[in-house]
């Protein structure tokens, strides 16, 4: 199995690891906010910058590809062997906001070295985890003797990822024959922890919607008409309520339909993971758990669809009271999905069961906002086996799995693309992503390029897709 | 039974006619907008109108009484016969704001007659029904030959109840011993129709509050955490669901307790009034009824309790979706009251079911606003037969009854003076309170002079309190 020998790959890191944490802090100290409009010349110089490196690296294609707002960079190294599988990175250049008075020790745009973590707005989220397939690459070529790698491997690294990837979509709607490829690794994500080593084998999907309901054409007196016309917040409440069983699974019906149910395996797997949930509870800044009889709270943030309110609103919000029976009210709910579920037969579902809960005299509205569709790679997958084994050589250590709750344009890929999705990410909860202070532990960075190094071989010898 | 012959009620209101609908113009002129700080003077230039008018037609005594805002007139006109019953009219000389340009055909303080009615601010809400009530008292004396009307007499007109008469409770409190009675006669209420008059046998009481609760530290991701932490919109919306059951009964348990049930002849006496749904849900501008089961909509309004909400917010309500847990939500609720609730046994109910409902990890607090008693006179007291024997002279046709589902400060002068409350009113829906083109109808406030001139003498044969 060992195509690259670990010690080569080590031998090589510490060779180029001070060259390549200084690159890594040129690239840092360029503030490419995609949030603010005043950065979008930081933000193209940030791609720049990569596109340049990436030429540096050995990717005999690098470009930069404009979208209709921040520039994304894309680049390609053919591997010498036609018949090898092709790989796809992603990732993003683009970084959060962050200002020294939001309560950073250091300068967010001035990286730092302190007591083995780089400090910096982007240093995990996701420059740091971009870079570290720039010497994974090379690692890998040098410890193999090679002149190219042992995958066609393709990078995408997007620059809005932070605003929400408004473009994505259309980009690699464009791109789709350049972009084509047997995998996507999303080099975007983290780890359970320092000490325990995970892969993320999933995202969990979205779709969310806004209904508005309306009853009196006006707020009407509360004493004049209450109790006997129908009250729009009231009803919307009732919407919301009628949302959970007593169970709190989601009771409309046909929602679970089709979803795949987490085998015995996977909660076997989910329960090693040394969960602490007083630990959980302070991340969640909440003062209790509480979710779907039967399941855990891994398994209910990873792994059970969701029914969420976002937003409520209706009648008076002033201070103080007034006697009112309010004239209209608003819902805003989001669903998360898992893998088997499928966004627009679940907006349906919702559609059906609102038009079929609410009374005469109630009018309504629903919008959808749009729908990202969930992803899961399967245990026994064999590029994901390959995750697995070119992590634990890194590392030294029992790989094991989680999975993301959130959603994210990695669910675009797979869909335009019609390949798995794979997560490698070396970040530690504790690295700050969005707040101030964020920064990267140097040896998980320097786990991230050996595991990089090891991949791509591991990946040509055991996955001969082509 | 006749102690005041009609015909010379009716000889003596055709005599007077005329000035006294020119006086009554004359006050309607004064714009006693006790809203608008700058009309302060106005109120007190009404009070003040209203004092000498009162002195004019006879009353010994007649008082400007000050409150911490604006003032109220006391008028006292005691009877020859030291034992007769006592009772108390109240009443408002202050008015609802009003322009020309909020809709209105004419001035709305430059009074005008046409068709046979005054159109002004006021006419109907509440001056020209306060105003019947001085050529009353002087029709009963003319008919029936007095110096000194029947009954002890005396009249509370406030200036401040368009505006929620913050200072009547603590002027009723003050002035306790001035004000006792037998009965309260309030005249600021309105009938069924001009072909169906109507005597209101009661009020709801009001008791609102607001409860916030509190969940997540901030608004956390609905990716991250969703489905596995107390969502206080969630919770906000299944307390307000959970207030009424499938019958749309409230659910709270305790809620009815002691709360008198309709008779089986109130109920008749309901379903005798002409009651047009349409015509109705018209007012209500609503779409279609709803309410408790087994309840008609009358009964609903005016004889059932309820729990309302008048306003219900949480999280995200700006344009767009935001997948947030939020950290906040709130709930405004009120609930109407029947006569045998006591509103402080319900706010312990509400407190004792709230705090029962929420999960762990949902922090809550809840307020009270206040709380109004409600009142009901039974169908058979005396004095309530005294009013309908009045009107039913007046208007020569069967009295019938009706309710108020509103809340008012009549009540505070049922707790505070320990006596009955009756309502004696002329106006009709369609006489536009608080609205633009307020007006009195002539005949049916002449009718209110007449019910007034029959009123006490009746009173003072056929119920000898003192």
């Amino acid at each position: 199995m060992s195509t690259t020998p670990d010690s080569a790959v080590r031998a090589y890191l510490t060779l180029h690891r001070e060259a390549f944490l200084e690159d890594l802090a040129d690239w840092l100290r360029i503030p490419s906010v995609s949030a603010d409009p005043e950065r979008a010349g930081d933000v193209r110089r940030s791609a720049e910058w990569l596109a340049a490196k990436l030429t540096d690296t050995g990717f005999p294609t690098t470009e930069i590809w404009e979208t209709g707002g921040l520039p994304a960079v894309f680049a390609e190294w053919p591997a010498g062997d036609p018949s090898a599988p092709t790989v796809l990175v992603y990732g993003h250049h683009d970084v959060q906001p962050a200002a020294r008075e939001d309560g950073w020790h250091t300068d967010p745009f001035a990286p730092e070295i302190i007591d083995g973590k780089m400090y910096a707005r982007g240093a995990a989220d996701d420059k740091g985890q971009v870079f570290f397939h720039t010497l994974g690459v090379r690692a890998h070529l040098a410890a193999t003797d090679r002149t190219a790698p042992a995958v066609n491997l393709k990078l995408l690294i997007e620059g809005e990822e932070e605003s929400g990837s408004p473009n994505f979509p259309a980009l690699i709607e464009k791109h789709a024959d350049r972009l084509a490829c047997d995998a996507v690794i999303v080099s975007d994500t983290g780890m359970w922890s320092k000490d325990t080593p995970t892969v993320c084998t999933g995202m969990r999907g979205l779709t969310d919607c806004q209904i508005d309901l309306y009853g009196p054409d006006q707020d009407i007196h509360s004493g004049s008409f209450g109790g006997a016309v129908p009250n729009p917040a009231t009803e919307a409440a009732r919407l919301a309520a009628a949302l959970h069983d007593t169970d709190r699974r989601v009771a409309i019906p046909g929602f679970y339909d089709g979803m795949i149910e987490l085998t015995d395996r996977e909660r076997e797997l989910f329960a090693e993971l040394p969960f602490d949930e007083a630990e959980w509870l302070r991340t969640a800044h909440s003062h209790a758990t509480l979710g779907e009889a039967g399941s855990t709270t891994l398994e209910r943030i990873w792994a059970r669809p969701t029914a969420e309110v976002n937003g409520i609103g209706g009648g008076y919000q002033g201070p103080g009271g007034k006697t009112i029976v309010p004239s209209t009210a608003q819902l805003k709910l989001s669903f998360r999905l898992v893998a088997g579920q499928n966004a627009a037969a679940v907006q349906q579902s919702v559609r059906d069961w609102i038009a079929a809960q609410l009374p005469a005299g109630i009018r309504h509205e629903i919008s959808f906002w749009g729908a990202t569709r969930p992803c899961l790679t399967p245990l026994d997958h064999p590029a994901l086996q390959s995750v697995v084994r070119a992590m634990g050589r890194a590392f030294d250590q029992k790989i094991r799995f989680t999975r993301e709750g959130g959603s994210g344009p990695a669910a675009d890929l797979q869909d335009v693309l019609g390949v798995p999705v794979l997560f490698l990410g070396i970040s530690v909860p504790s690295d700050g992503w969005h707040a101030p202070n964020e920064k990267v532990e140097l040896d998980l960075l320097m786990k991230g390029v050996e595991t990089a190094a090891h991949l791509w071989g591991d990946l040509a010898e055991t996955w001969p897709t082509a």
